[in-house]
């Protein structure tokens, strides 16, 4: 990195390649002033902004100051930079309090693509739209145009639109080969719709902007993932076959368990939601939010667990961090004045859709430890293998934390410190890389605290903004926001207004499934109105099939999840990771690279028997048949149960791709 | 109005009351810079803006130069302030001609009230929200909750939202006794959303500001109309009858037209809105845009126009700006270079829904008085006696007009452009208060120029935002805007998505029209599926008796009439007009006093057999069974055909209203 001051500014530069800049006509910094309004609906959010003043900064003065450069803009913002290598850091200190409006403009090339901002569902490659980043539900339907967005926002306040995400994250990746991060938690809202430049807004001055440049992406992701800290490594049996999501108490979950077994599935977890119970809402059912063992609900538990660990299936289960108000431990956390409060001090509880929670106020480290020791004792000690910490988002904006820090700052890093009180837990059992969780929401420091995304609540259809191919979009996104591992609900959460899961929507949601780094099932939010893989012998059948390529991949896959944590490449790789040559491999985000060596181009409509794909230049093999492809698009069959997968034919891999082939090819 | 100086600022104010003020920490201006994002799909706009700088102004200097107070913003504005009696003018001058975002904050009370922006359809107290005042389509359904509104944005972009409004005016009117009006057509937003502050938006640096206060609502209301000119009375014959909306060729609307007569129906015209020639679209059957006498379709029509006349009844058309590319007057106009054009000088047509139209540019002083002559030849000697001059809203802004001013800053000027030619038209024929013409679209300047509006084309439905009742809230607010003759379609007009019109909307909207100056059928944008007056036997009596309770009424209506030309007194007018002190009449906009002495209260539901109104402090009676009520709410008859309506036991009109109680009363 160079620094240059020149007649009307400075630059920051690497190789000649300019990164950041300031000069009379073009203004690094604007400031201002603005009035929020932020109203939460059950995790969603109506945010309306009313800015009385923006403008931009007069550089006034550039001094040299050991390593560093202090660039001052009056006397209203102080910009310490500091380069090191390959990054810069720029350190922001404000002279004026009045202050809670910040952009920074970032110049832009015109053919320039960015990626990241945590974990983007509906576009991968940001440029030309713009991407409020605050932490909050999805959305269901996503898209304005659908009859179920439209229902569901006039319902439920809920449809959501393309921006909207469990996991969002102030950091960018450019196709210029570098990595911006801002360390400032508030509201902030990317902008990428400019030509030559992009424009970060926050509702703070940032501490910190950290930009870092390398020489291809690869190694670009090595450094931003060195710098956010890398996810440990799975438990290895995750990959012995599926993880069954199945609940309804002792005997139905484990007698579908072995409905599964008898028909071929390779269980390698069995995950019931509801251990802890359950309550009816018009939502359907939904979990009691009082995370122990339910005794009635699923009597004999413990000896299940320690039955069923012994053939090698493992028994995980479910938790977040709110209580519900008629709860066990609600009652204790209550007693001990472990919740956020009320401005005022009194008891705040949030509407989560006809049930009503306190929530464990994670500043406070009494209660954090608390929390902490409740997920340790109620879940780990007490056998579970695995559990979705589900939630984060929902903190709301009007409570008074123990920290006396804003909620309006800690909203969005509830995600990071939710994952943290459970890595925290798992660490403090001795149980890292044994036992593992996994979590939608995100922020800033998921990355190494948190072993596993998963892509949230897709409506159970192949619905462009909401279904099926979003997760390949989140799992690309947040790869390249250092989040490497992510999987998703085989076949779809979310079933409303009419729209429910078909069995080929779940057979295609499986065959994608099997080149992840996990598998799971999911019965949705309405499983008896809903496709279940357990409804007829021909899925049990074909899904039998599909867990058992995937345990057959496991030493790739395995490879893969070392790798990541290793150093930082996702399993699941946008094309241009590998192909950074090719311009079309850089736009692509319904296909990826599952590693090295495989593409995959899953079938994200109803009703195909082929599918088109695009392959970079190298030699390919098409996995079912052995044919082989070079670069280009080519149509392919599709048939049911085989997604559209090639192996790269160079990989050290070979062999055991050409088993797969040998035994599941047709 | 006293001008003050004070060590910070300055204060304009009335007998105390403070109506505009600059001082440190009430910056009455802010400046800045934008760049709009304009996109028209068929008269509905998607309108985006990106401040990029905003910021209050400090008062340098104020100086007194002879009658003027000259108050300098730096050297950005400088702001002239000239008082005459009750009104203060502020003149701005720019110093910066970067500037194209101009704010203004007027100080507000908390339970001010203010009216106006031109004609509202949504929401008559414009306090609570904010109201972009930008010409276009008003939507269909205009209200994202409803399935009719979804469906229109997702097929049209045509939902629209609660501000959209053929007439945007950048006028208001305070309960505090004033009004205030900006002289800048460029795109303005008014936000009444703040406590202490209006706030008012404007794309450019407003020529002129003037506050005109009054002691009494009348006679703010007086001031207002001789300051912006008052409409003309309507010819008399309007007051014999109902208009009957008919159309098809000669044969079938003459045909109706006997039938309506041999029912008994008053029809003072027949207003044949095809009488240009149709074709055929996917919305229904539309207009052939070519503004004369399609004789293929209506043979005959010069001796039928001549022999109904003789009957009583008159003859009316339509037209509009624009003249569609395969008709006989775009020839024309083309030859001689009459129309607007695309920047580059090249053809400009504007999708209207599947046909094609250029616009007559208005700004070219050839063109107008072409197409002047053009009315005059075709329309007023044709022997048409009134006309719908139809749109006046879709000015697109990449035009190059004649004039060389932005079409930018035309667009909101065009409908009263539009209203101008037709009036010059008019009054060129000699036939000012002979014939007229009535428009949706409006300006500033509607007020001396259109003779009556109509509501523009509400839904076929009783909706909260699109039905019956908006057109209620439109005569209000335009009557505080200058414009005190309005009147709708009866039964509505567009039928979309399976919402078609009921005999009860229609019926239900007829006796609302009894009370307003005109009234006139409409078949709507779909005949066929929609129901009609002359669909049953039982509604022509109905509607017969109607037409007559309207025809006996016509001496009061005159008055109100002529009482609006004479001191700008709207027909239609809220409560607090007469009701001062009485703070529930400043909300009510689902009544209306049709004059002094008839206080309206249309049924606005589906269903209803009964109707709750409120009344002010008065003696009233019910002018359908002479029963007699007071101030307060009451719940009341509504029979159909009989709109629950009151007289003042006190009104000089008593005699005529019991003729109506006596013949028609039940």
């Amino acid at each position: 990195m160079e620094f240059a001051e020149h007649q009307n500014g400075f630059t920051l530069s690497r190789n000649g390649a300019v990164l950041l800049r300031h000069d009379k006509n073009f203004p690094m910094i604007f400031i201002g002033k603005g009035h929020e309004t932020m109203d939460m609906y059950r995790g969603n959010f109506s945010i309306e902004d009313y800015v009385t003043e923006r403008r931009p900064l007069e550089l006034t003065d550039i001094e040299k100051d050991g390593a560093a450069w202090v660039c001052s803009f009056g006397c209203e913002i102080q910009a310490r930079i500091v380069l090191a290598g390959d990054n810069a850091e720029i350190f922001f200190e404000s002279g004026n309090p009045g202050i809670n409006r910040f952009w920074l403009r970032v110049p832009a090339e015109q053919n320039e693509t960015c990626y990241g901002c945590g974990e983007q569902m509906s576009y991968f490659n940001l440029r030309g739209r713009h991407f409020p980043l605050w932490t909050s539900e999805p959305g269901v339907g996503r898209d304005k145009t659908t009859y179920v967005t439209w229902r569901s926002d006039v319902e439920n306040k809920a449809g959501g639109d393309y921006y909207h995400t469990n996991y969002p994250q102030p950091t960018f990746v450019s196709s210029r080969r570098y990595y911006l991060d801002a360390d400032c938690t508030a509201y902030a809202d990317f902008d990428f719709r400019n030509d030559d430049f992009h424009e970060l807004q926050f509702w703070a001055v940032p501490a910190r902007i950290r930009i870092e440049a390398a020489d291809t992406m690869v190694s670009l992701l090595e450094k931003l993932t060195a710098f956010f800290g890398r996810q440990p490594e799975l438990p290895e049996w995750v990959h012995d076959g599926a993880i069954l999501g199945v609940q309804g108490g002792t005997d139905r979950a484990f007698r579908l368990v072995d409905r599964s077994v008898r028909n071929g599935i390779l269980v390698s977890g069995v995950w019931c939601q509801d251990w802890a119970g359950k309550r009816e809402t018009s939502f359907g059912r939904r979990l009691q939010w009082d995370w122990h063992w339910n005794e009635k609900m699923y009597p004999g538990l413990p000896e299940k667990i320690r039955e069923y660990r012994e053939k090698g299936i493992r028994f995980l289960v479910y938790n977040n961090p709110f209580l519900v108000n008629d709860g066990d431990l609600y009652r204790e956390a209550k007693a001990k004045g472990y919740f956020a409060t009320a401005e005022d001090g009194g008891d705040y509880l949030v509407d989560f859709g006809e049930f009503y929670c306190g929530v464990i106020d994670l500043t406070n480290p009494d209660a954090y430890e608390w929390y902490k020791q409740c997920i340790i004792r109620e879940i780990i000690d007490f056998g579970a293998e695995g559990w979705m910490a589900d939630f984060g988002e929902y903190l709301p904006t009007d409570m008074k934390l123990h920290s006396g820090i804003s909620p309006m700052l800690e909203h969005n890093r509830w995600p990071a410190l939710w994952a943290k009180c459970n890595y925290d837990a798992m660490e403090a059992a001795g149980t890292v890389g044994k036992v593992f969780f996994f979590m939608r929401a995100g922020a800033t420091g998921s990355q190494r605290w948190c072993p596993l995304l998963w892509a949230g609540d897709q409506s159970v259809d192949f619905s462009r903004h909401d279904g099926l191919g979003t997760t390949v979009t989140a799992a690309l996104s947040a790869g390249m926001s250092g989040c490497g591992l992510s999987h998703s609900d085989i076949g779809g959460y979310t079933s409303l207004f009419d729209n429910t899961r078909t069995k080929e929507l779940f057979l295609r949601w499986a065959e994608m499934a099997v080149f992840t780094p996990v598998m799971r099932t999911h019965e949705g939010n309405r499983p008896d109105t809903n496709f279940q893989f357990y409804d007829d012998g021909e899925t049990m059948e074909q899904f039998a099939d599909m867990t058992r390529i995937h345990v057959l991949l496991k030493p790739y896959i395995k490879d893969l999840v070392a790798e990541n944590s290793r150093i930082g490449l996702p399993a699941q790789r946008p094309l241009f990771l590998h192909y950074e040559d090719e311009p079309d491999a850089w736009t692509i985000q319904t296909e990826y690279l599952f590693g090295r060596d495989l593409l995959v181009a899953p079938v994200l409509e109803a009703g195909r028997e082929d599918w088109r794909v695009w392959l970079p230049g190298d030699d390919w093999v098409f996995l079912w048949t052995g044919g082989q492809f070079g670069k280009g698009s080519h149509r392919v069959p599709a048939k049911i149960g085989r997604a559209p997968v090639f192996f790269r034919a160079a990989s050290p891999y070979r062999d055991l791709f050409l088993t797969v082939k040998n035994q599941y090819g047709y």
